[in-house]
């Protein structure tokens, strides 16, 4: 008889306990009943969720994870093996991120893991202690070991299964999406079956969760280091796999994942999942007649279906007349509500307040500041009034050099395309034009402005994005220096004047909303710099004068 | 001949290599030539200043920082140990947390950090690899050992020097300020001291850093566990302690701190670094006639000097007109210049503009919003046009419960009391007005309002300070839960409804400007929730409904 192990890539909600487990059992049954399965496999901490961050700190929310785990046993079928991920705190206090095999309505065994990250998104090394050995179980006479995450990037963490006698390996993963990672896991682990001749089954958690978007992408390799089956991306799904004469044999396997699509999908799962597990019934956002609003609002109308997101747009008197009928183009062809509320009087209102400690000022960004202010205001009362989430429409490129208006264009809970460089916002938008036309090619064609003077453009102020994109990923990033980035072949003053920006504008990404991390380094708990530092690189930056941090040109 | 040997107390600015490394130098030049010391002792990772956070991952950076550092042997005094610490990248590509023993122009022993903390608001296994072993080296014949911060907190890793014959201990610490840190420290560093009969020198690093303040507060203690060293907290401080006969000798001794005046002179310090080390030329602040305004004035002004603060009154219809005479004998009890900027024309505009789309909806908290949105972006506005920075009022209950308006009167670029309790607002007030009273009594005993509504009181929609502040401090600083804060004698409802206030703010905070940590637990890099949380704590939450993310009562 073959054994039959199925993959249960789920969404739990982090900290709903009950709900998690709820789900767990579900997926067993589901798997028992109607897949015949003798194991099902769930991803690393599927009873609280991953990241519970400092709930992990609490001791009442890993007693009662402990306690919600331990009772799994009894509620799942007893004929199946559950493979469980959990927080067990031991009984001199340690924490450790475990997995635990349950069997006949009692815990079989329990595994600790070994390799815990504390790079980048990961504070593992925060809340748990490491485990120290293998854990290996027999199921029909299969000899089957376990690891979690981590612990399966570190080649000698996995040769000790084999050594222990493990000829198949179970992996709990809860592993972000970045651009290329889906390619990336399967290369390593595949490269770990070859090697040790070890069949490998990895099992993704899926979901959004604040900044982090987990993909799933679930998939199994064989001792050949061939992959065998592979899930869906971005979806909840129960896949099964045999394991029969001590081969993994072929399964279903979804078609490779397209770049573009993934980061498309990612960024509409993690809106989804950000609206509905904190219980808002829709959102709204500004709508400028731009590109990045615009393919915010085809994500999110993707995302919860156009009935539960409504447009404002809120013109200026340097509001173009061809930005107008672009915003009411893209929301008619998305069947998305809309309403226009222009700012004017309120922008008049507070010229007329501000004109007596202003007198003999010149004009600057603070009547630009001022617009975007206003605009924030007006979508902020309309979040409050109505219950809605506040979309925010910058980009990665915008958000690195600090060019937007900070409680201005900034307001919001949730700024979805925050990690999306502003070549990919095109590339995005193509993309979703390429499923079905909803914004206008002019929106893709003409020069990106802000519209908060006569005449402007982004270029009047940076460089243009493709010089400025490349210097940023090599900068944020692959944290290169500005002399590298140089000597790569990009041009000097663009070089100095980006990096000038991105330091000086770290105030105000740390008051910025969450995005929804799809780069290999996004702004956020993923990059950690300090606001106050009197760093100047590698002194190239002198050539420069450091402008004070609140009066940055683009704020 | 006693070893004399000097604490430099140094206030350092985070990434500013050069300048730190210029200080550097000129304390070991007073330490020889004015004091006759043998050998200085500075900081934890004096060369760059404390916490880097990812400057470190940073291959530029790291090598600019070992060049200054082995720079320094030839540009400090030659007959003079000078003890400074650094980050180590070694071959392999490991980063160490180590100190350096220079003398006679060269590098004589390095140290590497043994105990690595990765708790609170540090994150030391994220940038450095532990270090293995003790380094003892010999100065006119005494064995001297090195340890820094989190190692003399481990009484294995002093121990070890003690073993491995040292007789006295250097301790390079970057240790922050929290109330009662300083005589925690003392305590600990005393009882290793007496507990293995061995004399430690222990220099702080002193200044702020963002969320951050290192209060100085360096100190020595003998053989016998005595202090018998101790410099004045919150200054840069250059001291001198002699060794002879085996002694630690008596030396100045600062007299103990006092919390009040030590937690008034982290917000004072604080609020200055700030300012001075991000550029700024001066702060404003909205002053409203509340207590925590008036404290936020007398902060700014003691630490910037009163003509480089600007106050700004912002009456409203709601505004009484005692709140506005108690304002004004504020800022004139200070020589702090103000002025009036009525906010209801803006708030007039914004009502017109919206009463199309909210035609009929009965008014709520958007409305209360609009007005602190007014102000925000009023303040704003003077802060862009002026290049000052815009000093927050908000108080740490306020933060916890969220009772404040995201881009109102939470916008600003720091927020001096965030970690303030509302009690604590009152007492670190009483205790400035007894250094001269510059607050009106009427300001400290009238009931807390927001004045955004008529006859509006905080205890309308919050359990009174006195309930609220203990319940806040066991569930947010000790994470106790909600049961066992009832058990613990506090009424059921007040602390559901302060628990699930708590829970539904977190997306605010991640968007509140930094505050200044003076408690064991901030709001910010200290304390880590998610905002997505499904998490119901013990289960007596469900008795009350939860509120969508966005529209808590008091947002």
């Amino acid at each position: 008889m073959p054994l039959k192990i199925a993959l249960a890539q789920i969404n739990p909600t982090v900290g709903d306990i009950d709900a998690n487990v709820r789900k767990i059992i579900a997926f067993s049954c589901q798997a028992k009943h109607q897949l015949g399965a003798d194991l099902v496999l769930f991803p690393e901490l599927s009873v609280t969720g991953y990241p519970a961050e400092d709930l992990l700190l609490r001791q009442d929310f890993v007693i009662q994870a402990r306690q919600a785990t331990v009772g799994l046993a009894s509620r799942v079928p007893h004929d199946l093996d559950v493979v469980v991920g959990f927080p067990e705190l031991d009984e001199a206090g340690n924490l450790y991120n475990a997995a635990v095999v349950l069997r006949h309505g009692q815990v079989l065994v329990c595994y600790r893991k070994r390799a815990l990250p504390n790079y980048g998104v990961f504070d593992e090394q925060r809340y748990f202690s490491p485990g120290g050995q293998t854990c290996i179980f027999d199921l029909q006479g299969v000899r089957i070991g376990l690891a979690i995450c981590e612990d399966v990037w570190k080649p000698d963490t996995v040769a000790d299964n084999k050594t222990d006698g493990a000829e198949l390996l179970l992996v709990l993963n809860a592993s972000p999406f970045h651009a290329g990672k889906i390619h990336q896991r399967e290369a390593v682990v595949a490269s770990q079956g070859r090697t040790l001749a070890l069949a490998l089954v990895y099992v993704n958690q899926v979901g959004g969760q604040d900044e982090l978007v987990f993909d799933g992408a679930s998939f199994a390799v064989n001792h050949h280091g061939e992959v065998v089956y592979r899930a869906e991306e971005f979806q909840e799904e129960l896949g099964v796999v045999e394991y029969a004469g001590g081969q993994l044999q072929k399964s279903h396997c979804a078609p490779c994942y397209r770049a573009i699509s993934s980061e498309y999908k990612a960024l509409v799962l993690g809106i989804r999942d950000y609206v509905k597990k904190n219980g808002f019934q829709g959102v709204l956002l500004g709508l400028s007649g731009g590109v990045d609003s615009a393919l915010v609002l085809a994500l999110a109308a993707d995302a919860l279906g156009n009935e539960r997101v409504t447009a404002v747009l809120m013109p200026s008197r340097y509001t173009l007349e061809m930005s107008i009928e672009d915003a009411i183009s893209e929301a008619n062809a998305l069947g998305v509500k809309y309403c226009v509320i222009p700012i004017e009087p309120a922008v008049a209102a507070f010229s007329a307040m501000l004109e007596p400690v202003f007198a003999g000022a010149d004009r600057d960004v603070t009547e630009e500041n001022i617009q975007a202010r206003c605009r924030g205001t007006v979508l902020m009362a309309l979040s409050n009034k109505q219950g809605s989430l506040l979309l925010t429409t910058g980009n990665k490129s915008e958000m690195s050099v600090g060019y937007a208006t900070l409680y201005g264009d900034m307001a919001g809970g949730l700024a979805p395309i925050k990690d999306v460089p502003k070549l990919l916002v095109y590339k995005l938008a193509r993309y979703r034009n390429g499923v079905f036309p909803v914004i206008p090619e002019r929106v893709l064609t003409r020069a990106p402005s802000a519209e908060l003077a006569p005449d402007q453009r982004d270029e009047d102020t940076l460089p243009p994005y493709e010089q400025l994109d490349p210097i940023l990923e090599l900068y944020v990033e692959q944290d290169r220096s500005a002399a590298e980035i140089i000597a790569a072949g990009f041009k000097a003053e663009q070089v100095l004047k980006a990096v000038r920006l991105v330091d000086s504008s770290e105030y105000k990404r740390r008051q910025s909303p969450p995005g929804i991390k799809i780069t290999s380094k996004a702004h956020g708990r993923d990059r950690r710099y300090p606001i106050t530092s009197g760093y100047q690189g590698d002194k190239l930056g002198h050539a420069l004068d450091a402008d004070t941090k609140q009066s940055t040109a683009a704020e």
